[in-house]
């Protein structure tokens, strides 16, 4: 566990220079559709297309990296996780030629935990989350546990995402990601520190999962006791920690969504940028619409659509009513 | 209508030179799992990141460019169509500044009808498909009805997808599309006839509507007297045309593929690749597969992904049944 401080805004820089090499390049779409209707210029970054279908590619492996830079590569690393977690982890371990266990609760999808064990990791299903949880940290006495949100290299890693898109389109006046533990909004909020001081940058958390934006509101981290079972599974961690709440504390702002928001925007998503993606990428949309509806006309934006990894079950959840009925209710 | 006559291939070069400027060249996509699994090396040509969401841009638009090079573009033109033709057509009236008036039976989706009025053209919607295509030829007589496949233009257009993939990245051994009317796999044989003597060339047909290759193995077109209900419905066609015929004939063979594989491969491609393909387009991978096992291995393939245009009632069709479960199923 990597020591509490701020850090700067540079260690994106690093960790892309680092990792650059071993990730995809996702690409940056957009709908003439949206951007008509809503008077704005959207950029989605795409991870689905990144390395194991999401951004948590970035962040396993620049952690992974760093640790060879300083020449403490562990010969065995534990991760738990029943979400893409799992997968990037197996997946860095896999390029850098290191064993993995990956602890899974056995709710997770079936397709998740063959490609876990596709990328050659020793894969423990326990019956529970907590399970899974307390043996991953029993087995770090003698592995490294690379966590899912809570260290520097994870956050600093999946802040990469919203370089490359910096890179390529900026300047962009707004900047959206979902937030679940947190890792991936504090990179967002550190890289987009690196190109503006003027751009904002806003998290989104489902409403029944709203346990983020609570802490932000209230400056004491909030925590729920069982997981809140949001459509967005991405979003379903119990609580930040206090090294993702020292970024999320200076975001502009928090959008809470609801789980009917989340559908809509996940099928108009897909109708038109033709894209899988999960319907936890779907809520940096969700904020964004309603930020604009706010009268923020003419402004460029920049949404992280985190992952494309979606369970048969969920897809019946997201297709059971139908909201592309007509384009104008856009 | 143009007249019946065998087309070089260099149609399709001219058509591609004449449209580029105004279409999207879609990406040639890759999956490493199915690379790994089938010992291939395949393309996917995603035609769901075209104009309208689907190929069908390129042959309408390469039809009014050709006429408007012969001072012919007419001031009106018609069509008759439930799917990605109506937008096709619809968006290149609008690109040339024509009027269209597009004729749809009422069984087609709503989200299809918005998007073509979406794109500026009259749209009037009949009870029955035979009404539709009624009413359109008797417009015809003083606007150019443009054919969703039976022209010469039609048929060009489409197989600048193939073109642009050769460009890309031949040298491909095989090459799988889907055949409805035969405009798509016709463009696509002309266009493999450009850069390779030797590449096979395969038509994809739903079993359950499998008038084409029926056509092929008798040598003579096979008609339909109701609309096969095959998922996959941009292959619902009645038959093919002399014109198409022309080029099917001289084919290398034809897949029939079962409904729950068309299933089966819209599932797998979506989750693969993390793209949104209408189950049409999953027939090139369901024949691909077949060919494959067959004992062609370490091939390059090319599949033509034909479109992303899909009804919410069609997703819940593609998703009730998870298959899913394991990668070494594929």
């Amino acid at each position: 566990m990597s020591q509490l401080k701020l850090m700067q805004p540079s260690v994106v820089k690093t960790a892309y220079n680092r990792i650059k090499k071993y990730i995809n390049k996702t690409p940056l779409l957009q709908s003439e559709t949206i951007n008509m209707k809503l008077a704005s210029k959207i950029y989605f970054k795409f991870e689905g297309l990144q390395k194991v279908g999401a951004f948590k590619a970035r962040g396993a492996i620049n952690t992974l990296l760093h640790l060879k830079e300083q020449n403490q590569l562990p010969e065995r690393i534990v991760a738990y996780s029943s979400g893409n977690h799992a997968q990037a982890v197996a997946w860095a371990a896999q390029q850098l030629g290191i064993k993995a266990t990956i602890i899974i609760p056995s709710l997770a999808s079936p397709i998740k935990i063959a490609a876990t064990k596709n990328y050659g990791a020793e894969v423990i299903i326990t019956k529970e989350r907590q399970q899974a949880e307390d043996l991953a940290h029993e087995k770090s006495k003698d592995s490294f546990l690379l966590p899912p949100y809570d260290h520097d290299d994870v956050i600093a890693g999946q802040g990469t995402a919203a370089l490359e898109a910096w890179e390529e389109e900026g300047d962009f006046d707004a900047v959206f990601a979902p937030c679940g533990g947190g890792g991936l909004i504090s990179g967002t909020y550190l890289a987009t520190q690196l190109f503006s001081e003027n751009a904002k940058v806003y998290a989104t958390e489902p409403q029944i999962a709203n346990d983020a934006s609570q802490s932000y509101k209230t400056g004491t981290i909030s925590r729920f006791t069982t997981s809140p079972m949001t459509i967005a599974d991405g979003t379903r961690t119990l609580s930040i920690s206090e090294r993702t709440f020292q970024y999320i504390k200076m975001l502009h702002g928090f959008y809470e969504i609801s789980e009917e928001e989340i559908i809509y925007w996940t099928q108009w998503l897909t109708h038109l940028l033709k894209i899988n993606l999960e319907p936890t990428s779907a809520l940096g949309m969700a904020g964004a619409f309603q930020w604009i509806r706010e009268g923020n006309r003419n402004k460029r934006i920049l949404i992280i659509v985190s992952g494309g990894n979606i369970d048969a079950s969920t897809y019946m959840k997201i297709w059971e009513k139908n909201y592309l009925e007509d384009i104008p209710a856009l």
